[in-house]
């Protein structure tokens, strides 16, 4: 038996007495967690003194690395293009992915975009692509290089040997209630992009009611924390504030964003989302080193959406089928006439994973049409006996349970508050 | 499957944001995690953030109370005696209550002695006693009561039935750095002592370089805190402070420390462990409603060396038997002339335990003769080459650590710090 080099009570005991962890004692404990010889309760445990705690710089990057060094790591060098990739933090309606990548994939820069399923409300980029008849997400790293060189874009699921450390600390985090926690959100989301060997990186993170991080301060300071680390890593990385307080678009579930992402790459499209699909891919581009780009002239001429049918038939799905439409809806209506006042996206992102759009359980199935979608915004005039929103479902008990979420998450009233741009900062 | 009636993650978030835990949802989380609905990691996260943001004196109640509620609870109703229990918090040669137990019972009440085996630098108390040839510590709780009855005095293996759900957060917390926690230490002692159905307990809280927790101030907070879930629970509780800062007595290590309590028990012993052991008799007499008793004569005269033998004899012991010695030795001698100035507690208990006395992990064996006597103590006055420290074990590849151990852990001076007497505060 090997002799460990550091006893795994002294390291918590460590950060349980805000000190700080060394390079080599981080190391040592993202390897020894990986292995299986640090154990999830002594990991917990740690974890929850760095929640309370809070970690150093340094050793937010000594954590990055070592997780990034427990898996294999991608390279795109051969590929003769520029890789520049883009992360959400997460929110709800949030599927700029869909057209963001293969509209910047038309300027001529790779768009390696690797993404994951959605656990509770938050919905995942695959699962809405799986609603699209025949595509699938499993490819290996070899056909990944191919559509990356023919096409420009492509999405598909991250392998398990990125960052397996990350893995199973984020599984962990999840059910110790240890999620929401900058050192620890930031060094997971950095190693997976750094992993996967972008050579630019564009932050769309997240604040209000429907992120994972409601306050904007503190948004902020996971945005620069990460940015932060990017650069360390030798990544070029910015990031967008992004306001998540009401949903983003006109439709929230797997297949409703599908068709709403194709409204966009069609030329159309609720005015947010194409809003920051441009600021976003506008941003990439700059990091990419291109300044002279017309993203929303792209959009309108059909170059995207070209690439968007290149992209989806790469990975053997039908852009011309029509998607699943879910088998009961049940219309919400206004009680009064007036101003739609307030939507919180929180509440109508619940709402859309109780009527099956997303998970509980990560082996949970998902419902392609399930969702909602969404009739006015904040500030539109509504009449009484409108039609506000319509929920969709293949199973009308879910009806029941999605509608006491949307209790007390809206309100009619005189006018709305001006929320202001959907980007609010850059940090770079 | 059962509808769980809280969910295990919103309870860690609670404590996590410095909340207070409800009485039900208490009870909840102890009976869950005793059945395994809630795992190690989770309990491991929830443990930390009770270990940096505490925990009120109601939820630390309702703890001590949920984990007596996980498993059976003795009573000693039908004894017709009064009983007294005694709990020490641990130190370096603390021997107590060996001799303690019969001088207490000598006076006609019940003492249930139900102790444990030792992990790390403290010693056990049933390690101790099975140096002894022949004595056994499992017994049924029949033939405890028959012990109670005839002789006043047993010492004992605590059955696995009381408190399990102790047993299974004190594992834990051992593995992930939440060991030296008031509001756990107190509920983990007290559960397991409340559970024992004794009507009276004075506890021996340690402070100095050989307890468990060092600085006084912290000490005599876990003593008041174990005074008060005794008088929540009906047992009548009182605390003694007592100084640790030097190893007590003049020996460490099994049958070393049998030799030493058999020296009290004759009316002899180092004036340390006498004056501890009356005033630790004294005290539980006291809240047995016996206050004109005289515990020092009761040494001095014999009568409890009598239920001492009597005591061993009940459990297979051989109180005449030759206790075991170590196959080998190694004497410190004195560097230079002069008055012993200090002689740490905590090296030297680690000294013996890395010569034997104690064990790594829980299902390691003991040497019942390894250890160390002192042949000084701080203020005596020692001259060049002269014996300190007489060091015993059987394996003698052994001595190298311990001695490492020692290095810097006495000095020689011109004099001694005055300590004060050992009982330094009560508790009521």
């Amino acid at each position: 038996m090997a002799v460990e080099p550091f006893d795994t009570v002294d390291l918590i005991r460590t950060k349980r007495s805000s000190g700080t962890l060394s390079t080599a004692e981080i190391d040592w404990l993202v390897d020894a967690y990986t292995r299986g010889y640090v154990g999830d309760e002594q990991m917990a445990a740690l974890a929850m003194a760095i929640f309370l705690n809070g970690m150093e710089r340094r050793e937010i990057r000594d954590l990055t690395l070592a997780m990034i060094a427990s898996g294999e790591r991608m390279s795109f060098g051969s590929l003769g293009k520029t890789t520049v990739d883009k992360h959400s933090t997460g929110g709800v309606g949030d599927k700029i992915t869909l057209p963001l990548a293969p509209l910047v994939a038309t300027f001529g820069v790779a768009v390696p975009q690797l993404s994951g399923r959605g656990l509770g409300h938050t919905g995942g980029t695959l699962d809405k692509l799986e609603s699209i008849p025949g595509w699938q997400a499993a490819i290996s790293n070899e056909r990944m290089t191919e559509i990356l060189s023919d096409v420009g874009a492509v999405i598909c699921a991250a392998g398990s040997g990125l960052a397996p450390a990350d893995k199973k600390l984020y599984a962990l985090r999840d059910i110790t209630g240890t999620v929401e926690c900058i050192p620890l959100i930031a060094s997971s989301i950095m190693s997976k992009k750094i992993a996967e060997g972008t050579a630019a990186l564009v932050l769309d993170v997240k604040f209000g009611s429907g992120a994972f991080m409601a306050d904007f301060e503190q948004s902020k300071l996971l945005a620069q924390t990460m940015v932060d680390l990017g650069k360390d890593a030798g990544v070029a990385t910015s990031a967008l504030l992004t306001d998540m307080e009401v949903p983003l678009g006109l439709t929230i579930g797997n297949a409703l964003e599908v068709r709403e992402s194709v409204e966009v790459l069609a030329g159309g499209g609720p005015a947010d989302v194409v809003s920051l699909t441009v600021s976003l891919a506008e941003e990439m581009l700059r990091l990419a080193g291109i300044t002279d780009a017309d993203p929303a002239a792209a959009l309108a001429d059909g170059r995207a959406m070209d690439t968007w049918r290149r992209m989806i038939e790469a990975q053997g799905g039908d852009a011309a089928a029509t998607l699943p439409v879910a088998a009961e809806t049940h219309v919400v209506t206004a009680t009064e006439s007036g101003v739609l006042a307030t939507q919180e996206a929180l509440p109508f992102g619940i709402a859309a994973w109780r009527l099956g759009a997303g998970r509980a359980r990560a082996q949970d199935p998902v419902q392609a049409g399930a969702g909602i979608e969404l009739h006015v915004r904040p500030g539109d005039a509504v009449t009484a006996g409108q039609p506000l929103w319509t929920l969709h479902t293949d199973e009308p008990d879910r009806f029941e349970r999605a509608l006491e979420s949307l209790e007390g998450a809206w309100s009619i009233g005189d006018s709305a508050p001006d929320r202001g741009p959907i980007v609010r900062e850059r940090i770079q």
